[in-house]
């Protein structure tokens, strides 16, 4: 007997036959004996219809009052689980944000869990009752109804199990696990087996959309395994995220990830000196922009020197209109950006093990004739940043380069 | 300076364009000077939605999970209102029932309001702030989420403006006010400046669909002045709902009511003896079933009678089970039922000080040919229950008897 935690989106709560196919599958678990927390998103559809609704009565609406008109969504759809539970046999009861509680900083529209009070959960558990917690959803310091951020409905799963110290939290979505790459590109990409969480929270950090960057924090923080798995599919299997060591074989490249939202500014000619850094990305990061790579070329004469960062595409105009301001206390000769760029990043923690990773990622790009723009690296990563007609053509050919195909 | 409830129902807020004009209205009282708490229903339709899901999953769903989806109806209309009200320049924010509180006994789907706690909604109100209010909803004793039965939304609008010792509750609503009775059946209907609660009460009991009678018992025990106006139209002045007394001119009749909402039961030869009424009565009454009118003839013979009493439409076919069942305790031949009834009724505070107003209501049915099945009576209203077909008939002949269409 196992405390699961089983999480469906929205696509997999898009309809009454869809909440009933859910609900079978928790039946199932319950009737394994299990004990089953439920946590759900809005029916698909329901947030981007309120969140128009929000932004046609005022372009820059009161994040609190956006909180509370999205948490409805939520709300109804773990209501609607928690009949179709009970149609099905299972007693279940919804319990909303505020009710658990689900504790959150004060950040309307983009809050974070503090803290989630697990005892009543935990008793309703173990005398039976399935718990359907509205995901999304949370109470700030005030009282008020506040939620984590597009998407964060994996972020409440993988909290409420950290919380509840569950056995596992089963992330039921459209798709049947964590691949290589995105099968779209590669048609030979492979679905993991296990996948470690260092390795996918760089994977998601860097543009793989399966799981939300925050909820692989936690689960990692917590170790809590989390499975991937598909809600119309759920025999194939899915994808574990697990501690490393229980990853027995270790290849080189776990995964490629690859992100189109990215722009690149590079200021020429600035002066070659101490603190010249902080006067850039200072004002930047005030701005709330987000810097991603960094390089400065070596200086020829000590003196002057150029420096290219990226940012993310959405931000461009923001992120130029800071540095021109900025401009006088930088010097600089000039700016030139570009949006047509896209970061490719192979993601491995066998790469500790396997010197040579990266001169083969470089290797494999110069022989396709993909120009590498700029290079940032961690321990288990290394990212290029390319033109970004060359996405494909990279991520195929560093597949192919890894024998990523082949388990 | 005045504090001010205004109350728009779901067709007030059935898209985002009429909630800006709602809130215009809002606006305008706030211009004014005046302190304003709006109550909210869920967009025109939302409701019937969710209650439709729900009644999919599952045909007697859990009314605490029925609850909770509903709720989610009036969160989103009050969220948009505040931000509605907010882009018009007005300081707002939503209030659910659980934030409020709206204190509610724990019977969910029809909970009664017990407690609302005025004071911080009052300390905002003081310092500027419109509050927009989730109508509708409260919150039960074990911190779910109640609702107060269909239409509750008066009943929120009214019991709010009594706890904050509101000066005005305005209902605003897709009529100009109360009629003298239903202008679809008579074109010469007269909207009324003022009617007294005991008579609107009256009224709402017995099919005037204006206001609910929740509502009206809330306004008559705390007599809050409530006004019934049009959203569309308020320049024309609606009906004020107040105290007899401040009614200078009593006519007999002040409005003519009537339901098709009935079914009538006979039992014929019943024993006539003592302990008999309750023994029919009894068991409907466990069994929830609501009594109307009752006429017992007088028996013949001193030992056997005929009972006729009348229920809701919906509820005969239960009744008509119960009575089956209780049959052999009750001891009758036969029972017949006929659901082709309808009940007329005239209301009026003047009837107290104005003689023979029934029997004009008698004769003058009588001289349409219009038999009367069933009378009951109280100090201020006469029903008769009729054939369903005469119900237009009967109501433009009483509304001329009794000359409403001149003030």
């Amino acid at each position: 007997m196992a405390k699961i935690v089983m999480k469906f989106g929205g696509t997999s709560v898009a309809d009454l036959d869809r909440i009933r196919h859910a609900a079978g599958l928790v039946k199932r678990e319950v009737d394994a004996g299990h004990h089953v927390a439920v946590t759900v998103s809005a029916m698909a559809g329901e947030t981007n219809k309120l969140i128009a609704w929000t932004r046609e009565l005022s372009e820059r609406c009161d994040p609190g009052e956006y909180d509370a008109v999205l948490a409805a969504g939520e709300q109804v759809s773990a209501g609607l689980m928690a009949i179709a539970l009970q149609a099905a046999g299972v007693p279940a009861r919804s319990w909303l944000g505020w009710q658990v509680p689900v504790r959150t900083s004060g950040l309307h529209a983009s809050a974070r869990i503090t803290h989630i009070e697990p005892s009543e959960l935990n008793r309703r558990l173990a005398a039976g009752e399935t718990a359907v917690v509205a995901g999304f959803q949370g109470v700030g310091p005030d009282g008020r109804i506040t939620t984590i951020g597009r998407g964060g409905g994996d972020t409440s799963a993988v909290a409420v199990a950290a919380a509840l110290k569950a056995d596992r939290c089963d992330i039921y979505t459209d798709v049947d696990g964590v691949y290589t790459t995105d099968p779209r590109i590669v048609s030979k990409a492979r679905r993991l087996e296990k996948v470690a969480y260092e390795e996918m929270l760089e994977m998601a950090s860097l543009g793989a959309k399966v799981l939300q960057t925050r909820s692989v924090e936690i689960a990692m923080l917590h170790r809590v395994p989390v499975r991937v798995l598909s809600t119309f599919a759920p025999e194939a299997g899915g994808t574990l995220l697990c501690d490393e060591e229980d990853i027995a074989e270790k290849k080189p490249v776990t995964g490629i990830a690859y992100s189109r939202d990215e722009a690149k500014i590079t200021l020429h000619r600035i002066p070659d000196r101490p603190g010249i850094a902080a006067a850039i990305f200072g004002p930047l990061a005030d701005s709330g922009i987000n810097i991603d790579m960094i390089v400065q070329n070596v200086s020829e004469d000590g003196r002057k020197t150029d420096l290219t960062f990226t940012v993310g595409r959405g931000d461009l105009a923001a992120a130029l209109a800071v540095i021109e301001k900025a401009g006088p206390a930088i010097g600089f000769r000039d700016i030139t950006s570009d949006k047509n760029v896209a970061k490719v990043s192979i993601v491995g923690i066998g790469m500790r093990a396997h010197p040579g990773v990266a001169q083969t990622m470089f290797r494999t790009l110069s022989e396709k004739g993909i120009n590498i723009q700029v290079i940032s690296t961690s321990e288990i990563k290394v990212s290029v940043l390319i033109a970004e007609e060359y996405v494909e053509l990279a991520v195929r050919a560093l597949h192919s380069a890894y024998e990523m195909e082949t388990a």
